[in-house]
C-alpha cells in the first residue's frame, strides 16, 4: 500500500478503490504540538477500536462519518475526505487550554455546550479562531461553518449518554470534518481517549491523554479501561 | 480630587457630579502588556486632544460616547461608565497579533471589516474571545455583544473618511464601551495613536504606537502629526 501521509498518531494508505484510504492507529502518543512523545504497546488498536464502536453508533444514529470497515490490527478502511483545516472542540464542562487561558479552576460545568474552531496548523501551534476570521480570512465559509457547529452539538448530544452509561463524564472533545467525493461533509479522524477529555463519573479521575500530557501515570490502563466500559454498552 | 483608578496610560478622578469622573492622560507609553514601557513630554495632552476630536466628530454623527467637554491640560470630563470588561478590536487590513497568530505579513486588506473581542484581563494578558466563550462563560449576553458589533462597525465606517482625508489608512483599532447609569452603552476610553494602527497612506509609515513597541524611533513626531493633520481636517 502506499502511504499518503503520515501524522503524529496514524498513518494514511491509498485503497484499493481511489475514494477509499488505509488509515493505521500508531502507537505513538504526543502532546504539546509534539513536543512531547510517548507511547504504548497496543494504544494504537484500543484507539482503533474505541474509534470503531462510537463511529459505528453515530452512523446508527444518522451522523455520517468516514467509517467504512475495521481491517487487520490497527487499520481501519474510511471513505478519502478533503479534510477541512479546522479542528472543532466541543466543551461541556470548563477544562484544558480554555481554564487556562481564563485562570479558572478546571471541572466548571457549562451552561450550555461551547462548540470552538482551531485552525490546523501545526507550524502555528493550531490557533483559535472566532467564526468572524475565519470567514473574513477565506478558510471557510459561514455556511460550512454553521454545518460544523450543527454537527458537532448533534455528535456532542449522541456521545454524552454514551460515555454517561460507560461511567465518564464527557468533558471535551476535538472532531475534525471532511468532504466527500460529492462535497458532502463527513465526520473523519477518530474519537478516542487522544482527542477526548473523559473523568471517571464517580472518582473524576482523568481516564484520557491528560494522563500522558500531565505525567500522571497509567496511561494504559486508562486506555483500555475506556474500551472495555464502552465494549460493555455497546 | 479624589483619584477613583490609574491605569497605564490614564488616571481617573471622580467629578463635581457623581455620574461625572475626570480622565487624565498620561505621557506614559506601554506595551506587551506593560512589560515595555516608554513616555514623551506631551504625550498625554496629544491624546486628550486627538481623542476629544474624534469623540465629539462622532457625537456629531450620532455616536454616543462618555465625553462631556476637554478640561485643563491633560484632562478630560467625561460620563462615569460602568466599562464592559471586552477590548473590541475592528481591523480592516490584517496587521499585529492577527497576522503573527496566522504567520502572514501585514497588510493583506480584509474582505469586510473583522470584529473581534478581547477579554479586559491583564493578569491573563488580555485573552482572545469568540462570541460563543464570552456568552457560555457569562462574560456578556448575546445582545450586549451584537450591539457592541454594531457599534464597533459603525465608529469603523464613520472613522476611515476622517483618516482617509488626514492621508492615514486605519488599519484597525481598539474600542472600549460601558454602560451609564440608565445602562445605555455608550463608547468609552480613547481613540488615539495608543489604540489605533494608522499607516501614512503614501508611504505606509507606521504612524501609532508600534513606533515604540518595534523601537522605529520618532514616536514623539508620528503622535504630533496624526494631531496636526487631523486637526485640519476636522
Amino acid at each position: 500500500m502506499k502511504m499518503i501521509y503520515e501524522g503524529k498518531a496514524k498513518k494514511v494508505f491509498q485503497g484499493a478503490k481511489p475514494e477509499e484510504v488505509v488509515v493505521e492507529y500508531k502507537n505513538s502518543l504526543t502532546a504539546f504540538n509534539a513536543q512531547k512523545k510517548g507511547e504504548f504497546e497496543g494504544k494504537g488498536l484500543i484507539n482503533r477500536e474505541i474509534t470503531s464502536l462510537l463511529f459505528r453508533e453515530l452512523q446508527k444514529s444518522g451522523i455520517k462519518t468516514h467509517w467504512l470497515k475495521d481491517l487487520e490490527d490497527h487499520q481501519m478502511l474510511v471513505k478519502k475526505l478533503s479534510i477541512i483545516p479546522l479542528e472543532v472542540v466541543v466543551r461541556n464542562t470548563l477544562a484544558g487550554s480554555l481554564a487556562k487561558k481564563l485562570g479558572r479552576d478546571e471541572g466548571l460545568p457549562l451552561s450550555q455546550p461551547l462548540v470552538e474552531f482551531y485552525l490546523k496548523d501545526d507550524a502555528l501551534g493550531d490557533p483559535f479562531m472566532s467564526s468572524e476570521q475565519i470567514v473574513v480570512l477565506g478558510i471557510a465559509d459561514q455556511k460550512t461553518l454553521d454545518e460544523l457547529k450543527a454537527s458537532a452539538l448533534i455528535i456532542n448530544q449522541a456521545l454524552l449518554p454514551i460515555m454517561e452509561k460507560a461511567g465518564l463524564k464527557l468533558v471535551d472533545f476535538k472532531l475534525e470534518f471532511g468532504r466527500d467525493s460529492k462535497g458532502e461533509i463527513l465526520l473523519g479522524d477518530e474519537i478516542s481517549p487522544d482527542t477526548c477529555r473523559l473523568w471517571d463519573l464517580k472518582s473524576s479521575e482523568k481516564m484520557d491523554k491528560d494522563r500522558f500530557r500531565r505525567d500522571l501515570g497509567g496511561v494504559d490502563s486508562a486506555y483500555k479501561e475506556v474500551l472495555k466500559r464502552l465494549q460493555g454498552v455497546l
